[in-house]
């Protein structure tokens, strides 16, 4: 069994060490051009030359949650697309959600500004009850994500394409309960794949919806850049109808250094590290679903083309 | 039933209404120097003046968790001072501590000082595994914050007076396990009681027994400013024996301007209001614990005077 490693953005050598040791039945090397047809290839943002050579491919292994990097390529259509199923993914992304919400709903930045002064400031404080949050996406990071909200007894929303049960949380699906969704919620949480059906998704007129009145709503987009209007935001921000965002995506990245979002006030930005791939876990995981598809069992995680996660 | 209401530093009038709506078979009225002899009190901090002239009270009811403000006054034996029990306290304990445990292990304040000079940065995460949380003190705040943690998938451990069993904890208890607990926790999470025996706890000899070794222990502080002997922090910070501090509580409060917390690079400061008393909930929960206390019957939260809590 020959397993080819290409990875755009990350160093390849520990991946191809951590796979050898986990995998000692197979070969593994990093791909370069011309190298020989492997079995299954572990990935992240491959080029379409890539694909275009290694035409034997049974197993296409994202080392992410998103697989929309892998979608715009055009792929064989017998290959099974896998990503990760969590490996780490969803406690980093439940953390950064929470410090998020958090410091928004406490006004944590207020009272650090208040203390660079030297001011020992009071505000009274908000009711929870004002702040429902709105979780966009119920996958396995979505999920963990509702229910560690949910510990700090914020009332919780869940939108997802298909309907689902989450203890806990007030579901709603599909595009006809959209609406009721975003304006049952004042802060939203951004965890959708990026698909056709949700590029831009967080535009003007979505984000108008959210629960209106003091302080208006906030943003948290964990998810994709390309799902948020990117020219939407400062507007609905200036114009008070957005209290905040706190964002870790976005069209391009970097974020180039001009960028308006940067020093935006009311804009916190971090360079795409709200959940950082966890390289241990994801070999030992990505090892074991190789094994269980070569001895033809159900794998988890595998992407369906046309629904686009 | 007579009931008095002797607050300091808190407005009085919102408590008297609403004892008087939520106890309406009672007479309630703020004390005043020379009020009449009342059967129960709803206090906070009151003066030498006031217990010494209510003679007749059964009941002193503290609308905090910490009383230790109550047991620095000479009290008649019999009297029954019994605390808050949550009222809405331990969730926003969970809050403050998740934020400031969240936001130092994942370096979001660096983060954010890089965003704001435009900087798309990168830093080696951190491991989980080397940020075991200590927390002391288990009662009804303790174990909800230690709670809250675990479920970040942190290490906990717990220490308290008496053995406790708190599922997910490694729990410590008396002065035969503090050092043991000491060693085996990075971030130390102070929720006891103010006693005698607490006062002081947060000193050097003790803050430097946290787990040796890069980036240095972190305090973060939501019971007392006593426990804290605030001559020893800024040592050990500038030492880097410790990496940082929260501090929500201080010696002296407000703390002065001129105190060198507020604007030390390592030591976050807020304005003690970590968990604030909801007043409605407060107050639900006194007015049962009154009406049970004329039954009769049992109520919870009754301080042991001698042990202090």
């Amino acid at each position: 069994m020959l397993i080819t490693v290409c990875l755009s953005q990350t160093r390849t050598e520990p991946w191809v060490e951590g796979l050898r040791a986990a995998l000692p039945e197979a070969d593994v090397d990093a791909w370069e051009p011309g190298a020989p047809q492997a079995d299954h290839a572990v990935v992240w943002a491959p080029p379409q030359a890539f694909i275009d050579e290694q035409a034997n491919l049974r197993g296409l292994f994202n080392i992410g949650a998103g697989v929309d990097a892998l979608l715009k390529l055009a792929l064989p259509p017998a290959i099974r697309v896998v990503r990760l199923d969590d490996a780490g993914m969803s406690v980093q992304m439940a953390e950064y959600v929470c410090h998020a919400l958090i410091r928004h709903f406490r006004e944590f930045d207020f009272y650090e500004a208040e203390a660079r002064e030297g001011r020992w400031a009071f505000r009274k404080p908000r009711e929870r009850e004002d702040f429902a949050v709105g979780v966009m996406g119920l996958g396995v990071l979505g999920e963990r994500v509702a229910r560690a909200v949910a510990q700090f007894e914020f009332p919780v929303n869940g939108w997802s394409r298909s309907p689902r049960a989450v203890e806990g949380l007030r579901c709603y699906a599909g595009e006809d309960e959209f609406d009721a969704f975003l304006s049952a919620s004042r802060v939203l949480v951004n965890l959708l794949p990026l698909t056709e059906s949700t590029r831009g998704i967080l535009d003007r007129r979505n984000l108008s919806q959210l629960n209106r009145g003091e302080p208006g709503g906030y943003l948290i987009n964990v998810a994709r850049g390309a799902h948020l209007a990117e020219a939407d935001l400062i507007p609905l921000l200036d114009s008070g109808q957005l209290a905040g965002a706190t964002l870790d995506v976005f069209e391009v990245e970097p974020l180039p250094p001009d960028h308006p979002f940067w020093r935006h006030p009311k804009i916190t930005v971090t360079p795409h590290g709200s959940a950082r791939t966890m390289r241990e876990a994801s070999i030992a995981q990505i090892a074991g679903k190789i094994r269980a598809m070569e001895r033809g069992e159900p794998v988890a995680g595998v992407v369906d083309l046309l629904r686009g996660y």
